[in-house]
């Protein structure tokens, strides 16, 4: 178990979807799929561009007013990975000959992906290959590999095949040659776009190595051909530079594409190596977890923090996609993900990719206006799933109706404002808490007692819908409420650009101070939705391992009218808003739902994990903390071939900082509650703080907070206010706590029989 | 205003998609637009066979378990319409030279369409054409035109062409010519049938009248020539045979028609239209209404009960459209309003059609299992639409989850049973009451007082969705579990065919009396939902009068959310379920939702004006009457250019019986409350109840009760108990009240303003 790299020894061929998908490399803008150098076999290979999508459009047995028209959907554009080789006329295949050795390295440090290959022929000719590619995390539209062959025991004749072919899903394709690479452009059907691929090569061989670039209709080929001795090396870097722009742009497209690859040629491979590694120094710096007592979950927190990185780079004018560029899985949508699971984290470890994020979100804003105004809503209204800023989620009562989306941005722009203190986002911050306020007025009423009810909406949990008074939908209200009064305060230049008159403002008071927030009738404890714990219960006792996920095998009408969560709901707003729960609140309702969430969604363990460790449930936080982490490693939920579960990956810091760590951080007051799990020896995580660093570590019996960079932060250890200076750490004591019984679970859903999978 | 037609006098072009509507003829198996004869001009021309439909494969943007794949939709089959003419080689087309004269008349007694046409040619050929189609109400697949030309003033050389055309959605034609006709096959591509048409022609003209058919690959087209002088006539009776059966039947399908054509062509026109007059005679003698005082009236009511005539005849076996066969709107599906809206109208004016429907939907009980079982259910679900039986319906929230249609469907089965006493029936009855009764254990819950409950399920009314305790389902859902009970007492011998155990006999029991029924917090009145009346009700006041319908403005979300009624939901519970609610809840209610009533279902006015006459607001229910009956002459829905409102038509006859008449049948106990409203000198109609038919003659100051076949009827007039016996008829006063003040409505849906567009 290599604690800085996941290691694949020898080569599943039948596993080659899922290994593509956790191989993928990713800049954020740009992300590959960890297929094989030449080509096959393969699993779903693909190359995507955060901005290069499709458009489709959508019918519906029954249209009705208001469902998206067309659909995004995001587009497999030409991969610059293929790279081929004959070894005299014989090609490197490895379902064919011999292949003594193969090993492909994931390197979290290096942010390369390796590989080792030792075969022989079937005619008996025997090389070793490496590679070695990345996708810089700090230019936008840049690929290279560094391909190497050397002959082990005999001269050989070489051809190394490097090649550009056309994306299946795009048109009209125009190839040019030039001596060592030359370029590809297509362009989209329905979405206007221009996608463009240019490559070279750097070569290094024996004096008489031969490269050839070929131009036919649907590829560009640059052979590269030597005669090799025995241990002689050649070797093949290729460049490639790849992107996407309105069709009309697509000369400026070609001009910025030809300058990024001369400037990644010139580099050269090693420079953009050490340029990789120190951007990854810099990240980890801040972001890593030290888990001590499981190399597993030490390995695997890792890798879901790379690929966060990976996912959520460079993203100022795009979404954070729910399988980052991983792969065609929910075609490329960015959810509500983003804003609950991946910013929390990124404003912690990475506050720079958190404003990124955000001011994507921003930038919709005029699209979430007149999709408000379309449905007869009023401020702001985003999309549930898009790729641009327009809906396009076909199936209104789990997409429309789940407004709480609009409170989860407002909240996830308070978060990063509070974590981060930065000023210069404070407008776009006003602007969205502001036109999503205004949402609820519209969405919600007052009955006659005063109370606020938010009517007929669909809160977290997909296997309800359109309920009256989701809590989290409610309490996530209040607080978008509250922010916006609290930020016109702060900010009151906004108010005449935003168009707020006071009487607006009032409302806003007066609704967030009656929000109602619905209890069980008869042993008063919160529920999800109002009256919900009065339906009939899911008969679990007679759904087989197999009928999961259940929506698979059942009609939402069933699971809508019955008490089932597919994940965590109310759970999740004692997470986001532990301030309206006490804790005995909390622990009653954690285990009631408990026996009720089935996890059919990848966005609940990490959640469940965060309030099992808060109400006494340490043993169970530590399932959760793994089915979280591992939901790809292991493939849990049977889709990572369709791409990697951010959100999940993201939730395994949150797992083990809010829960184990026991960090919150509400009203920009980060505090404390660290308890490990029985077995685990030490977690030492780092969080940022409004330009500080504050590491935390914690061993079973006490946790040492160390200011690692910055002011003094003021923080709090299992309720005791205190503040980290410079200089040495303070030591505070976990006092024990009693493992409360094992609340009862759906059967064959408790998360270690999940994990055994 | 003819009593006992439909005239159009002069010919609207423009309107000629309504007029086609208008002037349907079917006979249940087989419907044929009002177009003209030559096919040209013409709106949206057709033929329907009840069993012709194709399947069509269904996307969704997002699938989920239990949504139908396929949809069938009825599928136009070869028109045998079509009879051009020429004059000298100049075609008769009404657009063209001068048309001095043009009528049509659907004459309701004859049952048939006739026409008239004076024309002079562009080049100055004047004739006269008359034509007059009808399709026999008791011949499967068969059409006839008689059709007649005259030279008004000089002798002429006339052609008529009388076609089939191969039908567009159809393939693999193959035409075959006769001496004076012949044969049309195509198939269907997705659902496996043939369709087959045959034509003959009985000509009669001067001697050297030339007779020829000429098959084309796609027509087949029979041309009668003659030189005539003025005033001669030229007459051609086409007589055409239809039909439809599985590909694989084609041969016997081909011998049926050939049959059936010669039986038709030896009948001859005259015994032809002999007979349906026979068969309308009949019809009327039971079915007729006489309205004094509203000519209007008077002849939209006959209009009205014609036309559910031709869509409910020959019903064995296949369901009653909502459209009937006049039109291809709702893909020729049958809904609920089968059992709801027609049935209950048959039951007494046509009770063989009654029993033809429920034998049909008898037949379906397989797949209704079979879709139970799909969806995790108990005993049968019936499709919301559906041409076979097969869920046709792509929206889930208002079709699977609009259960009540199970109990719709019973209680209609019941009130034929009891209606009728036709024992042969009763054993289909008691197959259907049980295995519906059977989905309400499984769809409902038992709350810890023993209260029986339906959540999250659709009422009627389709602009609220999954619900909690829809007071229509939960009644309806008693009165099936009810008479489960009592028919498997009455028929204990279907117990065990049915696998029926006390246990679940006894839970029957326990739970219809457990019904929980709805009521507001404040005023106590019954309420349409839980909780509804809660609810912020709709801003009709920034509601345009274009913006009706309002699903086409507003989205499902906002409209669920909302207190506002698509139609009759509540209402619809107090018209079938009396017994019930007291006057005062009725009254309460009633006049409570008809301020959040648009009436943007067809299927609403009828039940008001039922509601509105028992509750006191007799003028209100002679506007929504009005609204019932003029749906599709007044053409009030802008829809009727897809095909005729047969719910709302038979509503017509509820609308006057139930609701001015006071008639109620429940348990089989025929009851009457007799007022006619403001203005209404007279209402007579008829009702057959057991074999025996009772009249009942109102006027504003009495009404008289006659038998006039059968056995002695027990009855009421307003809570009096008396039986009617053979002799004179019996007169009881009716005594005056007072009307009540008009309820609010939303703004511009006040009836009296529908009805004036």
């Amino acid at each position: 178990m290599h604690p800085w790299a996941v290691v694949e020894d020898g080569l599943d061929t039948s596993a080659l979807e899922r290994t593509e998908s956790l191989f993928s490399l990713s800049n954020g803008r740009t992300g590959v799929r960890g297929s094989l150098d030449e080509g096959s076999p393969h699993g779903s290979p693909g190359c995507y561009l955060s901005g290069a999508y499709e458009l489709w459009p959508v019918s519906y047995p029954e249209y009705s007013y208001g469902y998206p028209k067309v659909q995004e959907r995001i587009v497999g554009v030409p991969a610059p990975t293929l790279v081929e080789l004959f070894l005299g006329g014989e090609r490197f295949d490895v379902r064919t000959g011999e292949l003594a050795e193969h090993r492909r390295t994931l390197d979290l440090r290096a942010g390369t992906l390796q590989r080792v290959a030792r075969w022989t022929s079937p005619g008996g000719a025997a090389v070793e290959v490496r590679s070695e590619r990345l996708v810089p995390l700090e230019r936008p539209g840049l690929f290279a590999v560094d391909y190497r062959v050397r002959p082990l025991d005999a001269p050989l004749d070489v051809e190394v095949r490097s090649a550009l072919v056309a994306g299946e899903d795009l048109h009209e394709t125009i190839t040019e040659a030039g001596a060592r690479g030359g370029s590809l452009r297509q362009r989209t059907d329905g979405s206007g776009l221009a996608v463009a691929v240019h490559v070279d090569h750097d070569v290094t061989g024996p004096a008489a190595t031969e490269v050839r670039t070929h131009a036919a209709p649907d590829r560009v080929v640059t052979s590269v051909c030597a005669r090799l001795a025995p241990g002689q090396e050649l070797r093949v870097v290729k460049v490639v530079a790849l992107g996407s722009a309105p069709h009309i742009a697509r000369e400026a497209l070609a001009e910025d594409l030809r300058t990024a690859l001369s400037e990644g040629l010139r580099s050269g491979w090693e420079h953009l190596a050490a340029q990789q590694r120190a951007v990854l120094d810099d990240f980890w710096e801040h972001a890593d977890v030290r888990v001590d007592g499981d190399d597993a979950l030490q390995q695997a927190v890792r890798f879901a923090l790379f690929h966060v990185l990976q996912a959520a780079a460079q993203g100022t004018d795009r979404g954070i996609p729910a399988k980052g560029l991983t792969g065609v899985g929910y075609d490329g949508h960015t959810f509500w993900d983003t804003e609950v699971f991946v910013m929390p984290v990124l404003n912690h470890v990475w506050p720079e990719a958190a404003r990124d994020a955000l001011r994507w979100r921003h930038a919709m804003l005029p699209a979430a206006r007149e999709r408000a105004q379309e449905l007869g809503l009023a401020g702001a209204t985003f999309p549930w799933r898009t790729i641009t800023g327009r809906e396009s989620s076909g199936y209104w009562p789990a997409g429309t109706a789940a407004v709480h989306l609009n409170a989860d941005i407002a909240d996830a722009a308070v978060r990063h404002l509070d974590a981060t203190g930065d000023e210069e986002i404070a407008e776009a911050v006003v602007d969205i808490v502001v036109e999503t306020a205004r949402s609820w007025v519209v969405l919600g009423r007052e009955d006659d007692e005063g109370r606020f009810h938010v009517d007929g909406v669909t809160g977290p949990d997909e296997y309800s819908a359109l309920v009256d008074d989701n809590t989290y939908t409610n309490l996530m209200a209040q607080a978008n409420l509250r922010a916006a009064v609290d930020l016109l305060e702060r900010h009151p230049g906004r108010r005449e650009v935003l168009g707020v008159e006071q009487a607006e403002v009032d409302d806003w008071v007066r609704l967030a101070d009656a929000v109602h927030l619905p209890r069980d009738r008869r042993t008063g404890m919160p529920t999800q939705d109002a009256g919900c714990t009065d339906r009939k219960q899911w008969d679990f006792d007679a759904t087989t391992p197999e009928q999961y996920p259940l929506a698979d095998h059942f009609p939402y009408f069933s699971l809508y009218r019955r008490q089932v969560a597919k994940q965590a709901d109310l759970v999740l707003a004692m997470h986001l808003r532990p301030d309206a729960f006490t804790l005995e609140d909390k622990r009653a309702s954690f285990e009631y739902y408990e026996g009720l969430t089935v996890r059919d969604s990848s966005l609940s363990a990490s959640v469940q994990a965060v309030l099992a460790a808060e109400v006494g449930h340490l043993e169970l936080a530590a399932d959760y903390v793994h089915e979280a982490a591992f939901v790809d490693l292991h493939d849990l939920r049977e889709s990572t071939s369709d791409g990697l579960h951010v959100a999940s990956l993201a939730g395994a810091w949150t797992a083990l900082v809010a829960g184990y760590g026991g960090m919150r951080d509400a009203g920009g007051r980060l505090r404390f509650a660290p308890r490990l799990p029985p077995g685990l020896q030490g977690l030492t995580f780092r969080t940022r703080h409004r330009g500080s660093c504050l590491e935390v570590a914690v061993t079973p019996e006490e946790a040492t907070y160390t200011l690692v960079g910055g002011d003094p932060v003021p923080t709090a250890h299992h309720g005791e206010e205190f503040t980290v200076g410079p200089g040495e750490g303070r030591t505070l004591p976990i006092s024990p706590v009693e493992e409360r019984p094992r609340p009862r679970q759906p059967p064959s859903r408790d998360p270690r029989e999940v994990c055994r999978r």
